[in-house]
């Protein structure tokens, strides 16, 4: 563990993080949204969407007004199995959880459900609402516009989101199939991590707007910002290793995200006025979800026991890592890095919520 | 153009494939719905699913008795959005087309149509169905599991097949948006195009048991057909450049493909009992059908129009280059090379078609 890194328990997190919901001015039931969906993401070892965003993306835009702590959600058009929905620029995670509500709600009755949603902000992690059908033995897949930050194959400026396209599907095995991936190679958060470690970036997964591929994390980041460079979608730069799929999937999550409500897109995102989407699917419409879930589970289990690549330890199904980290993090609680704590420490004075103590003060 | 290489007229090899679906026992309705599609990839310049595979793939099989030239397609289940319909291992290309049809037909009524399919054959190109949806005013998406040559992040065994995960979406030009492509990086036809043109394969497209990459076609060829080499995922070797989100789509296809309807997967899959899904989405359940198709056309301008990267002609958005390549043969035809020339003068000889003649021979 890095220097100044101190473990917290969810015991003492949990609250803490509830309480900061709340004392920004959010509802009791929203805020227990938005720390679940946040806290999900250190739970699992997601660290570039778990507390570490708790001031930067959600604390200081409501303190600025960007967006509203109070959610409304307005319905703009509504069918048998689909609806657009208005989110005023409200709580993201608060949105999103309402409108996979929604589709699960659909689906349940007609097979399926489908929400286009429009003015929403930072939604967390995508992955949590494709699981929140999933747990409940329905397809789940979700999507969001972001920021621009990939480049398409053969230009140098970013203009797509990292535009995640996640699936998430009930098993029998003791957690769902959830692929929650941005369709860049690497987020911004990975490049800070880099940066933070003081070690060089592989080659490939940014380009500098010379056309070269950017390895110093520091100066990546600064050429990020003032779009001097910009992340490669997956399959990197080019054709050879087709690079236009990965830039092809993120087209499509743009395209799912703003066409159906009329929306925002491209160079016009910035932290707000996002566009998502959601559906689910209701597996008993198909086949009896035992049926469904132990296929699944089959699929997964021939997957892990393939030949292994000399030298490798394991394979891995997607949503295995992630569950793998939670089992320890449940026990252990979650790393957080001094600047992060400094953080935790400003928004517990700035809101007076002086019952909670620190492990790290 | 290659030495040999000779076109042909779409006026001539349409009503000519026509008759070789005919000649093979396809009832007339179900002989043009393979034409179609075989001679739609054609037309796109997706040369590995046109008339090069009339024969080993349709042809030889119909006449082993692996397949049915007649279709008899059943419903297993079916809801008011949704079905599970049995192919009885007839015509590909006619079983995705109804699967496709009746998708569209509850979409129109309810919003959404899903429809998975067991015990199917190779259907040609996915993004014909995809864009079947999209050219009618809906979303269009299509899947389709095949016989194993991705190996996993971590592997080396061929365990996927190349799985393809396509959209569709309606747009203001002249053509759809359309993403057809492989969740591997290449698949074996690029492979057999390196060795036909005597070149090396770039590396990290494919691993070899040892865990190297190969670059040998005519080596990679063998070992693929062996089992001793594989198809790396979008993404590439490791998880460095991000392998495992290609591993990952390529999972979701084959969960989707299979799942739905208790099918066979992976290691299980020869050629014949296929699985496919087809999704179709209504937009006017969303927004005005113009609306959508301008935002759309508009996201995909403002691709077309970023900042090029040096040395870089042109920047595409997916289903453009087919759009164009299809210009171009509409007028000048196909391409066929002379082993192609050989099978179609085979298949002719072998049905007595005597009334075709071919300007290659």
């Amino acid at each position: 563990m890095n220097k100044g890194v101190k473990r917290v328990s969810f015991s003492l997190l949990r609250p803490f993080v509830n309480d900061v919901f709340r004392g920004m001015g959010l509802p009791d039931e929203d805020a227990d949204v938005c720390a679940d969906v946040l806290l999900e993401a250190d739970l699992k070892g997601l660290d570039t969407h778990g507390v570490n965003r708790l001031k930067p993306v959600y604390y200081d835009r409501v303190k600025a007004g960007l967006q509203s702590p109070v959610t409304r959600l307005d319905v703009v058009r509504e069918g048998p199995t689909t609806a657009v929905l208005d989110g005023n620029n409200g709580m993201g995670m608060v949105i999103a959880k309402k409108s996979m509500d929604l589709c699960i709600e659909k689906a349940k009755e007609l097979g399926m459900g489908m929400v286009a949603v429009r003015n929403s902000t930072h939604f967390g992690i995508a992955g949590h609402y494709a699981e929140m059908a999933a747990k409940r033995g329905l397809i789940g897949i979700a999507g969001t516009n972001a920021r621009p930050s990939i480049a398409p194959t053969f230009s140098v400026e970013p203009m797509l989101g990292t535009n995640p396209l996640t699936f998430a599907f009930p098993s029998d095995e003791e957690f769902p199939f959830s692929l929650d991936c941005a369709t860049s190679i690497i987020q911004r958060g990975k490049v800070e991590l880099f940066a933070r470690k003081g070690e060089e970036l592989p080659p490939g997964l940014v380009i500098r707007s010379d056309g070269s591929t950017g390895t110093n994390p520091d100066e990546v980041l600064k050429d990020l910002l003032s779009g001097e460079a910009a992340l490669l979608p997956l399959g990197g730069m080019g054709e050879e290793t087709a690079g236009y799929k990965g830039y092809g999937y993120a087209t499509v999550v743009e395209i799912l995200s703003a066409s159906l409500q009329s929306g925002y897109f491209l160079k016009a995102i910035n932290g707000v006025n996002l566009g998502h989407f959601f559906i689910a699917i209701d597996v008993s419409a198909f086949t009896e979800l035992d049926d469904f879930k132990h296929t699944t589970g089959d699929i997964l289990r021939s997957l892990r026991a393939a030949r292994k690549a000399p030298g490798a330890d394991c394979i891995y199904t997607a949503g295995e890592k992630e569950y793998l980290t939670s089992l320890e993090r449940k026990v252990k609680g979650v790393p957080i890095n001094t600047s992060v704590q400094l953080e935790l420490i400003q928004m517990r004075d700035e809101l007076g919520l002086i019952k909670h103590r620190f492990p790290f003060e």
